[in-house]
């Protein structure tokens, strides 16, 4: 079973899976190889030290490994230490990901099967077999229930993508009615695909990171990619289809200085805008007010992105759901 | 009946109202006094003269008066001009507003009412004596009834402010449950009130204008005069409650540059920004799009405040409602 | 008599007044309890820590409290520490602010009747009244003389939001005469109630912070309330000048990002700006550089909210003050 | 006598000076040639035609000429003409400025008189010399005396430099003692001289422009230029004083992007940037509302400079100067 | 032969080839019908009018097409007008583009002859082959010589793309010699292919303009499809030459705010955004002030874009070119 | 020889050459005065202690001294310790300043010698003269040939600013030929002398730093100085030469908010700002390279200025220079 790092306490006997962040080598004052760890979970970090057969055992694993771990922890200069008797290389497939990283406190395979069954509404022909090429895609479909949606601002857990894709397509489904005129087929197909970039910008096998082609090209024309290579498979696609769903794809970050190359220029690209941003905000600031309000206080500490604090309020009523009175009574006749 | 400005031709005999937006005495070569006009109803507006009895007729109405008016139409020098005969003051009950101005295209009492009833759904019961209290109060309601959301922007018609208030309300009722610990209560008469300064802010009698209070308070300031005062009728009104809702109305332009004296820092505050600012650009967006895009072309004229272009796609597909898939199941067990 | 933290040495015997900043229950390895403080006073802080009875004298007092300690200064790893054998908590209403907190260096009753007095000059009836209301008003009187303007870049001491009303109101009266035409009655009405909103937006009983309603709401709003109670007080209230006086009052920041939803519209409103500034100016920057220059250098350490340093220069000479020469020969006849 | 060209009406008989601002050789139908002249003067402009012996007259005088015309206004598409049948150059000297460009209302010599008498009670030797220096330099005084402070902006009138320096500097001699520790000699120097650069930049003989200097370098190079000349005159001004007195002139617009190289660090430098300011603002707003309020409005048109409107109080009340009640006895004792 | 427009005058005979920009229906008083006409070629506009067999002309041709003409110039109401007796549509095949629209100076062929044998110098296998791809690729090599750089701000003329392109990458040939270690091949590579977008974002067959997917992507999405398809083509491309080729390719605008996904992270990416921008200003200012530099005046009228004038110096010393002193001798031994 | 910091290990005996850059007397709790010290070099910095005569030793050098120290390097609290037996104060001549600062690597001698040359090439007799007028100005060109180009963003070591000047100088002359029309003198003299006021805003004889004029005036004004005092030597300089050239000085930094007074407004000023800027920024980023990458990763930290991180590509192929294809036969004849 596995023990987390914050629950571990002075002189406790340990003997749990952990993944080695640094790995250094060094000699006591006797002269002595010892080896220096940094040993991480999804709870925190804290330093291992392997005093004896050092040499030996810096060949059984690397940095980045997961390892299995025997030792006891020893108070150090103000901090704890594990003094390692035992360590061992784990396969990654025996890992519990949830016991590394945070995760989504929903069912993935569930999100998944919904997100799937509400593409499979579109009319649109083109749009409905877009979707399909994509659920067809094994890689992909990995990685997209899998990848975090960021690597803090907003849904930063494993299947956070997910989530985030699937809660701006139900925003999509529940607000498109309240305006005539939209194209709903496109934009939900739109609101499924709009990062799809970032199952490739996006590194979260170790830790939440960018890779290299996420710093350089970014999610935005990562997805493009995608887009393109999907589209050009269904040889008949309309061209004016393609473009506006391009053209919801790049401009979804809504201005140029948040990375998108074109600014929305037609109604549904507003509001897919707008969707997604409200539902990134509002994800983020209710994850960061979870850890940063200190007890006794209302207000978080200030949130260096947002540039102010927030505010938790003191109560909330339960309130049972409103009637929606229905619109159609309200047009003229 | 009314003959609109933008059908008159040349030769054509008008007898219909019109109101008066200028009114100049001139005199001729020959030293004769004549009236010049500018004549205006929703559709335009046209230049008035009166050749004969200027001098008494000109007693007659002022600038700002409606006015019935007979004559025919000439050309002179490439426009038309209404060479006018009879001309009478017109008292403004009998007027039709939505000949002079432009109206929303809804029933107003029908809105107001699905408004009200939304309101009294409220539990908490500060909240729901607070919205009872703007109800009573006749001035404000049938103020609140005709005027414009905005000048030029969006919901720019007699009954906007209305329009849009309901349809930020109906929004937010669709969107609140997406996310779990929201105060709908409190949220639900935020979203009603948000805007009230506007029946201040705005003149809307004889064209779309800014009231003095408007330029130099602003809408935000004098909707709060208008809150601060109903909440101190209710004389145990939480003071925490309060709080939160003056909060609200003070932050929903969202930022600083845009009139807000505070940013939003609790999620309702961000959820009501987000959406009061998508439903005013779906609105103001849809309005210019109906006017701005030239025939044969799928792109807008440049728009000066949003500085640039909207796209209208070539045609739309008429689907069906998407079934939403019910969320719960997707809850971890 | 007070000892003040930064005069406390290894081995002194203290017996003197602290604030408990931070109080924590801890046990040795043994497993004894002991209380570990964090003392304060104007001068810095320190640690504390009761050894014996720890659990007893624990309910003695509570964070936030001032208490009477006796102890021995001992070192430990490189700092200061208070080992405490006696410790009283002690009332409010004994202690001397000065000791715990910054303080203006004026007489705070002299510059509150400095300030009456020239409002008993205004000769416009509603606008002495009003002022009159405020002073009659003992719970604000109160607070307005103690409050601080700001927690740090300005005036931030106790006494320091009277002592910059007084300063931007005398610099109104030496500056308002160089122009013409400007009402000098609402201009100093205006001076005097620029930041009354501050008295709420502050906290400074235990440390200078924001109150939960000077976050949520902020001194401009918070200023607006209390003086439209006020103005309400006043049935015959002219209502254009209540509209200026408003307009003043919330547009004196000068710009959108500065909080303000308002820019200043009238001379009165632009010169209030102007000399609010420069006051808030001339006082931060000085109490900056009283600290913020290293000994040896003229300019002072990077100051991050101006973005800049400042300079102090190596002397300045002391003149006499310069004869103005009379402005009513320059006038053309 | 001069007849201005706003009084002029058809038929009248003209016989006056005028600025040729354009001057064209057009030819009629009928194959002869004619003039088509552009005259103005301060109170506008007006086209002109000369029928007969064009082609001699052309050669009389040239465009920016002063011209004695006589002619008869006659009315031609919608406005007036002159027809034009006698023109004589006029040399410069004898023109009345005022008549051909606005001018301070104040008198020029009695300012600049005021403003010399002040520079004379500085006590610091160099300061004092430097300015000697300058008044001794009758070219620059002369254009001094005569330039406008701005081609638009603000004191955008003969005299406009002059009586804002002189302003500027009675500002820092009404504020300096309310900040102890200034240095008033270096602050009034630095007054007197902070826009002297203004004499090269701007030309204003035929119209209110930038010199190709003034475009290429600007006020804050040119006045520097003109600062060091005079400093290098006086062999052993102090290094030190010479900095601090360029510093608070490149200083003086406060910010970059008003095209200051230089923010302002040091408290003259501050208050100098302030007051500089304010007086600017002040002016122009002032002279703005004098002519851009139409009747019947309290507010200002539009501003393209500083984005908004500005207000017009209705009626200011006419009270008698202030008591400024002496800060000594604020200080403690 | 061609007449251009703003060669012909009153009673001109005009035989020549237009472009129809508007064509318009009108009938006059008299109740027959005529074709109101707006003809354009690279000198001008002109309006033409067909007074006689309007209906059966106006079946001949339409808007945007070419067509021969035959009629008189007239004077009607202050500028002239063609009264056209024979009108035929013309082919566009037989048209010289050049009189039409504005076009480069220089040879089109021997530019992209001089492209093309830049770009086989190019020893790496993969982006040789891929420039080789482009060269093949008829339809694009076709609009590549003929599309302008921009509808306005620089090259905006036939040809104009190819000589932004051969300019850019000849300075960064000239250049990359001074830096040490960047890819040249690379560099080269990415200077030739980053405008190659703007082949399908303008449109200039009948004016500049955007086209409805250069409005909704961009040139730098497009850009990024076209690469995108040729390297798909070349099958083992090696991924990380794609990736650096790519981040060129996107971010050569530099910063977010011009249309940017990504600012420039590697070495040649800064070169390559500041060399194109470097030339895009230098012929774009150059262009500018050929035509907006009035007579007698050294300075340019105000640039909306740049947001100032620019200056045009007297005149230039005509010196040869200068020795490059070789670098190699400074290098440390 | 040199013994450098960063080479001292436990026990080693050092005697070597340090730069004193702090020294504070302290006592022991026995009572015993000591010295500590902060010794550095251009390898980095380590404490120093005088246990034994310290009273004594401390009359010997000062702060800011260079000082011959011998010792033993201990192990204090994890970090090294220099136990100091002697010291003795170094006089500045006999110091090798490459030691105690980075310095270029490339020959200085050689270089200025290249950037006289090249400058002897100027046709022009005034601009020639002025350059020669400030090479024979020796204190000028011994600090120019020392300073560093800035303190830390580019070319910040001894030698950097002759370095930068250089490589500016010979890209002028490598793109200059690229437009026709441009003024290669004035452009060749504006690039020589365009950064000459750094010689005087840095100060690098114990650290890279800003002098009191450099922070108060900055390196344009203090450089528009120095060139205003070498042109008034010349008598008969022309004005409009000496205006175009201040411009490049003044403008260089191409933005107001980058310090520049004002923007380019020629063509050469545009081209010396973007070459100046590519160079700096070219520089800048290739040592922030060497430094900021950490192993086994392409990207390196984030740069607090540029507010983004570089990309270090894998690797470069080593590529033979291009023929530049001659422009010649492009163009048309």
């Amino acid at each position: 079973m596995k023990t987390y790092i914050n629950e571990i306490k002075e002189n406790d006997h340990v003997d749990s899976l952990f993944l080695v962040r640094e790995k250094t080598l060094g000699s006591t004052k006797s002269g002595n190889a010892y080896l220096k760890l940094i040993l991480v979970d999804r709870s925190g970090e804290m330093e291992g030290r392997i005093w004896t057969s050092a040499d030996l055992l810096s060949g059984v694993f690397e940095k980045d490994d997961f390892v299995q771990v025997k030792g006891k922890a020893a108070s150090f200069q103000d901090h704890l230490q594990l003094n390692i008797t035992h360590i061992d290389r784990v396969e990654e497939e025996g890992i519990l990901l949830s016991d590394f990283f945070p995760m989504t406190e929903k069912d993935i395979d569930a999100m998944f099967l919904t997100l799937m069954e509400t593409g499979q509404q579109i009319k649109d022909p083109y749009l409905n077999q877009l979707l399909r090429l994509f659920w067809e895609d094994k890689p992909f479909v990995e990685k997209f229930k899998m990848a975090p949606a960021s690597t803090r601002l907003h849904h930063a857990y494993i299947g956070g993508l997910l989530e985030h894709t699937l809660s701006v397509t139900q925003l999509i489904m529940k607000n498109v009615a309240h305006y005539s005129g939209l194209n709903l087929d496109l934009l939900i197909t739109a609101s499924i695909l709009h990062d799809l970039g970032k199952v490739d910008e996006l590194s979260y096998h170790r830790s939440f990171d960018y890779s290299d082609e996420g710093r350089l090209l970014g999610h935005i024309i990562l997805g493009m990619e995608r887009l393109e290579n999907k589209i050009r498979e269904l040889s008949d696609f309309p061209k004016d289809l393609a473009l506006q769903l391009k053209h919801l794809l790049i401009s979804h970050h809504g201005q140029y200085q948040w990375g998108s190359p074109r600014k929305p220029m037609t109604l549904e690209a507003i509001m897919l805008h707008f969707l997604d941003n409200l539902d990134a905000k509002m994800n983020g600031i209710h994850q960061f007010l979870k850890t940063q309000v200190s007890e006794g206080s209302r207000f978080s500490r200030y949130h260096p992105f947002f540039e102010q604090s927030f505010y938790l309020p003191p109560q909330k009523s339960e309130t049972e759901p409103f009637n929606i009175i229905e619109e159609k009574e309200i047009e003229k006749e």
